[in-house]
């Protein structure tokens, strides 16, 4: 199982803003019923790492459906195979950590 | 303002783990008061960019107290001079867009 | 047609040094006649985004077949659609605007 | 010692083109000496690592003289201290081990 954050900036768009592009990754995850988080920063998601590969490929292409001709996608994936990993199992397991 | 997510990595500890390691992070932050936002991918806090890249370089150092001797850092700075920006703001803004 | 960076680190394995599996990358690329440009900080490829998309897939998968049980994979995409990109590209277009 | 990869993308410019503002970068590397690798997904510097914060500060901060209004960096940082490391030793490194 492993943990994967997405963030998908459209270029090129002539806007600062990248909301609406967003907005339409969280429609997607949410219409297909796909757990994740959303952060200031990208969209976090558990899964196996094809799982999370396939929606990855998803969610880059989604602003080339609204006439965007350059999107640059980063992505960053933790996979352990030494025990099974949730969307919130590392900030409990930090938090019971603090001092 | 801008938004920075900070994710510190230990190279050679011989453990899967690094739960240690983001803790003293988070410990680091809450005892100088700086806001942030744990993520199960890393770390984001707003400032302006000479604030952000200052305590990077201090969390980015953590590590290396405990004996660490390689680290790979990652940070992604969003930088916004139209306007001001803080923690949530994004999410906020992307929640009222959704359908 | 889109470039894409890759990097690809284990966790736990209890050395600093990473250059065995890099070496197992870059073999493979090799071996399967796919082009690509070793950085200093990851490897970069050519291709549609799904051919990539494939590639990676396969490139974060080694170091599990080494009895890595904690992987880090970080990929960067920069698509687009206006027209063909290949590897040098770049490299090439910003040196001829340089003063 | 540390090496760093930086990339700086500027928003809301109305072009998918970026060369311009890559063109800054490396004029500005080249003319204050300091050494550095373009590749076709940023640009990889060494140095340690008060320098090479130092530097991001300055490239993240260059097409905000352009009047772009805002500016998405990434930068990783892989931060050696058993061992001194240069542009191009892991390239070399890893050359020596391909089969």
């Amino acid at each position: 199982m492993a943990i994967m954050e997405i963030s998908v900036v459209p270029l090129g768009t002539g806007q600062t803003g990248v909301g609406e592009y967003v907005a339409r990754i969280i429609n997607y995850l949410k219409q297909n019923g796909i757990p994740h988080t959303l952060t200031d920063m990208g969209t976090i998601l558990e899964g196996d790492i094809d799982q999370l590969l396939g929606v990855a490929r998803v969610l880059h292409e989604l602003p080339f459906h609204e006439n965007v001709q350059r999107v640059v996608t980063h992505i960053a994936i933790d996979d352990r195979r030494d025990r099974k990993v949730h969307l919130d199992d590392k900030i409990k397991a930090v938090s019971q950590r603090l001092s």
